[in-house]
């Protein structure tokens, strides 16, 4: 059996505790002899910040660019607010997709029947509901030059972002949007503001010639990134795979997450491109939802979107779908159960800690 | 009585049906002495590149610039998807925009009572509510420079936007949304990804500055555009005013119009700087929704955002609130009779067409 590396990156807030419920879940899989996997812990966002006054370290950079997946938590809370830019929390995250080419991000927003009615919308609307979010992750306003703040005298400054989309970019996320939808209901939505922004049109053209050159027999679907959004709340059904950018893909799939009522459950995988030799690729896992400061310390945190994280790394990474498959349905069998963190909460079930709800769900594995 | 001067420019789609019903109204109120209207009619949009080569004509935009205020139809459509990028129809709508200074977009997000159920959110989480979003219009990515396309050579092009805020057009804006909620419940939601976009530390900066400085008597909050949208379709009631960027508030603003299941119904107004001679301001009033040309001429198009459109323009700039007062309850009287257009259409609604619609508030007033 393969032994596989992992970093683990807890990051702040509740990130330490729900990953407190992926290494139970680590020990527990290496000691049955169903995965072997080694890790290492580093320290990623505030944490890092406050022990080495980076947002990451040069040490765990290099760890993370000899691990075959990372894990990772959540960064960021107003402890904070005042360090400056360089040096944020999220600078530590934003770092390690460029520094690794994580440049498709997945993001899942799923319905989980049990939890339906925990969403502000109407249960016909969202039931069922099971859309893919593809998001570019290394490109666009993120990333772009200028990015600048300047005096310009008279008690004026000028702030300067830089939106930067090349063909290549383009073209990468919009076959890997392709390939989910060829495995999943063979539909592909593409999302910009062509109407207003060159990034949009050339956005629009490059997805365009991928679909005609590579994948005719994919239906691709083109919307404005704010009637797109309007769909997204009224109609979500009508949506497969969603692809769009950096930055629409950063509101979208957030506003996705929460339509589905299920954000505490929602896992994300950021994927570089395949190594012609090794045929890996360099991957990071991490919930949807945030480090939630609010609620850190209190054994409050829903720890399955983490578990979901390290469900796809299974799938992902480590081609052991079927463990995923297993997992999956212990989640849904603990959930079905009654027993509840309190952000899904619902009458009638029963309340769980972190802990309680990370320990039944090995349990039902 | 003071005569006013009005550009009616209907666009394109359902744009010069709903446009077709303020000419009712305001032949109405003309003849009855309640107000008096001068109108002109101009083309914008496909209507304009159609008869011009152009999205909107000089002749046009120099009675823009002569109006007392713009009412604006919609624009844009799939005839036109082919046109060169700086004739597109929505080039007509940013240009009135960026050249009458419009700086101001007020859009409203308010649930009609009788229409709670036309939305896909649940009846308690958007009944009574009333959202004004204020977005900003002139600046951002939406007009910042370089915007371009280049090729690289090796079939590989390059796109560029730039999103660019100065110190004075974020004060402006905040000053608008303070002002606004002072008249309302006193509360402003500042949103921005200031963790990722230096135009966003700027926003932060300068909307605290001018909190501190001038409006300390009003709640500021600062929420980042990911988990705004976020609380937006959890939490929607959480807001008064939300005062953001361009690019934000235009997603935003149709997420938050959509989300009242009144989209048929949202007026937006976007206003100038109040000259210090005439105490004027340019504006322009225009629906919320777009040119649907899925239905255009077929007399399906509710005509009421339309008509609330003018309706704020009787407010903003002609002082005549009690008047608009009067056109709000005539709309709330007709909906609580029945009468619907297929858009807003439920159980035991008495169907309308966007004529039927018209002619009965003006009946009701
Ligand atoms: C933490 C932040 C930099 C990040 C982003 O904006 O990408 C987050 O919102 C996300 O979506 O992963
Ligand atoms: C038509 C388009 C250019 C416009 C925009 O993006 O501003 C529209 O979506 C709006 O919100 O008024």
């Amino acid at each position: 059996m393969a032994t596989h590396k992992l970093l683990l990156l807890p990051g702040d807030g509740i990130g330490p505790e729900v990953m407190a419920e992926v290494k139970r879940l680590i020990g527990w899989l290496n000691a049955k002899g169903l995965a072997s996997f080694e890790t290492e812990d580093g320290l990623v966002g505030g944490a890092a910040y406050d022990a080495h006054g980076a947002s990451i370290s040069e040490a765990d950079m290099t760890k993370a660019k000899a691990a075959d997946a990372i894990i990772f938590g959540a960064v960021g809370g107003p402890k904070w607010d005042g360090v400056p830019y360089d040096v944020r929390p999220e600078a530590g995250l934003l770092r390690l997709r460029k520094d690794l080419g994580l440049f498709a991000n997945l993001r899942p927003a799923v319905c989980y029947p049990a939890l339906a009615d925990a969403s502000s919308l109407k249960r016909e609307i969202v039931e069922g509901l099971d859309i893919m979010i593809v998001r570019e992750l290394t490109g666009g306003v993120y990333f772009g030059e200028p990015k600048t703040i300047t005096d310009l005298g008279n008690g004026q400054k000028r702030a300067i972002d830089t939106q930067v989309y090349d063909t290549y970019e383009i073209e990468r996320i919009a076959r890997v949007a392709f390939d989910l939808a060829r495995k999943r209901r063979n539909k592909v939505t593409s999302m910009e503001k062509r109407n207003v922004m060159k990034s949009g049109v050339l956005w629009n053209e490059v997805v365009t010639s991928v679909h005609v050159r590579e994948y005719k027999d994919v239906t691709l679907e083109h919307q404005l990134a704010d009637s797109g959004g309007m769909n997204l709340v009224k109609y979500p059904k009508m949506f497969d795979v969603i692809v769009t950018d950096n930055l629409f893909g950063d509101m979208l799939s957030d506003i996705a997450a929460m339509l589905t009522g299920s954000l505490g459950m929602l896992p994300s995988a950021s994927l570089g491109e395949v190594d012609a030799k090794t045929h890996k690729r360099r991957a990071l896992y991490e919930p949807v939802h945030g480090s939630a400061p609010d609620i850190a310390g209190k054994g409050l945190a829903n720890p399955i979107a983490m578990l979901t994280s390290f469900g796809m790394a299974l799938r992902y990474s480590f081609d052991l779908g079927a463990l995923a498959d297993k997992l999956d349905a212990a989640i849904a069998a603990v959930l079905a159960s009654g027993l509840r963190t309190a952000d899904i909460k619902a009458e009638g079930s029963t309340p769980a800690s972190t802990t309680q709800m990370g320990e039944a769900i090995i349990k039902e594995l």
